[in-house]
């Protein structure tokens, strides 16, 4: 294994010095537990909160910020936050309005969350969950009953990062972020293996020719194993798995977001959005906003997802309010 | 070779097609020859333009925009723009007050930028060159007669975009870019090779244990083969080549750039940028600004650049002036 770490036991905490270092007018850090907050200041409406295993940045260290995030909770490498974690996070940012904690659909991050949610709720604080699971790849999976929270996730911190920037209520907030998980699909597909530092060796086996279609982040498998083909065939395959669970209608307004798993280079993920531009143009589908790049990763994994929001007019503002993370920053 | 993409010789313009559709409220792309151009207006004042080989992005094409390029000059993958190439690019975008080619420090590119300056100067506009060359690896390399070119391009190209922004002439941009050569320096490592889509291999062979220490963005070798070694390790010999060829000095502001090359994890980016930030305090240098993630790319190379510049009040305000395209925005 070549990696650009010092120990395997201590890679998040050391990465997250280095955000601190590189981000001091957005977040702080703390260590022990590990959690990144808003440099700012405490929520003075609603927190929202996020987290899960570390090896997906940005997701979700690097969207704490004005119009995102309030806390994120990374951690050790694909390995779900201890709930006392999410805790100290939630300690951190919430104040009267309540937290929303918006949780990937992974059997460990749903128990440990609402674990912390239970134990913050004790306390006296309103602290709802809700889980995303946008994955149309696979019903179950390896770390996951029912399916698993992937790109999607990204949009939702957004939009109701949004929501509760501008004041929005709990109800509200949570209100808007289930409408989100019911309007947001994705997909992904693998063409190599991520390593994840403890464990020294890629975290499974793929041939020389091999695509893993509707991979998780993780490395979970997907659907099937295929031949590398064409960009034009991969893409057209990944926008019909999108489009024939929702289904997607003509007429219909989307966010398309398409992301790089990590390994692959920026060249390809531009190629593949612009294929899949195009067939949803040619579906009648109207892509009214979208996203590019790297922003929910699995370490050196190369691949890419595709993930479909379905829009409306009080998601739009939300997308295009201002935002200030270490990876998402517009109008501000 | 696995790689989302349709077929070698058209990759490059295949990619831009994605680029215009993500990003049509900032960008314009024309083909045969392939350049990218603002979209809201040639420039009212100087047009800053850039380009080299593809599969180095987001460089050049995705710093077209509002307070930085006027246009960019994509080339085949790893190969030098054509002058008429270009040309194309100065006509769509320079008027009266002229134009800057901002050209990386590779034979071609440098015969190929100064051919078309020679040719719109005939046509009677005003067009200089300024040359990079912040690489502190090797005195010349593969492809160039002295240093080489890498991410001191990208603080060069905001940096004298903000110039061109606020109204600054000809004169004052050009002696603005050729201070930041003087000011700027980089090192760089891989611990992967690149595959060039239409050679189909990787560009050099590396061991299981190995690290290039020096690698220039085309895989050309550095100063020499190391083993890979603790993170801190490799950051301190990397702090060390910029600050010895400077040299720093204690009491100097300057802003710290940790590039990812491509394939390395962002979870690593950080942890390097943190241990540079470290090294530097002990230096008695104060970091006054930071760029950390994938801004100047070797395709899926794994491994990490640092850049250094020298800061002065003046490149601060510029630094931090708004900035609008695909891959750098603050402020708008």
């Amino acid at each position: 294994m070549k990696k650009i770490i010092n120990d395997p036991a201590t890679v998040v905490a050391d990465s997250l010095a280095g955000l601190a270092a590189a981000h001091a007018d957005l977040v702080r850090v703390d260590y022990d537990p590990n959690i990144v907050v808003r440099a700012d200041s405490p929520a003075r409406g609603v927190s929202v909160i996020s987290g899960g295993g570390s090896g997906h940045e940005p997701l979700h260290v690097g969207f704490v910020g004005p119009g995102m995030l309030h806390g994120a909770v990374p951690g050790a490498v694909f390995t779900s936050p201890t709930p006392d974690a999410v805790q100290a996070a939630i300690s951190a940012t919430t104040g009267d309005a309540g937290a929303l904690l918006v949780v990937k659909n992974y059997t460990g991050d749903v128990l440990n969350f609402e674990t912390a949610a239970e134990l913050a709720s004790a306390e006296g604080l309103d602290v709802r969950t809700v889980v995303i699971d946008d994955d149309v790849a696979v019903a179950d999976s390896t770390f996951t009953a029912g399916r698993r929270g992937v790109g999607g996730t990204v949009l939702l911190e957004k939009i109701v990062g949004a929501a509760a920037e501008r004041g929005d209520d709990l109800d509200t907030v949570e209100g808007l972020a289930r409408g989100v998980v019911e309007r947001v699909r994705s997909i992904g597909v693998a063409l190599t293996a991520p390593t994840v530092p403890h464990v020294g060796e890629p975290s499974f086996d793929l041939g020389a020719g091999e695509v893993e279609f509707g991979i998780g982040i993780h490395g979970e498998p997907g659907r099937e194993r295929i031949g590398i083909e064409p960009a034009s065939a991969l893409v057209e395959r990944m926008v019909s798995a999108v489009a024939e669970d929702f289904p997607l209608e003509r007429g219909d307004d989307v966010l398309l977001f398409t992301n790089s798993m990590g390994g692959t280079p920026l060249l390809e993920v531009y190629l593949a959005h612009g294929i899949a531009e195009r067939l949803l143009a040619e579906r009648g589908v109207n892509v009214v906003r979208r996203l590019v790049g790297p922003y929910i990763t699995s370490l050196e994994m190369q691949g890419i997802s595709l993930t479909v929001l379905r829009m409306d007019d009080r998601l739009t503002e939300l997308w295009d309010a201002p935002v200030r993370t270490p990876a998402l920053r517009w109008g501000m």
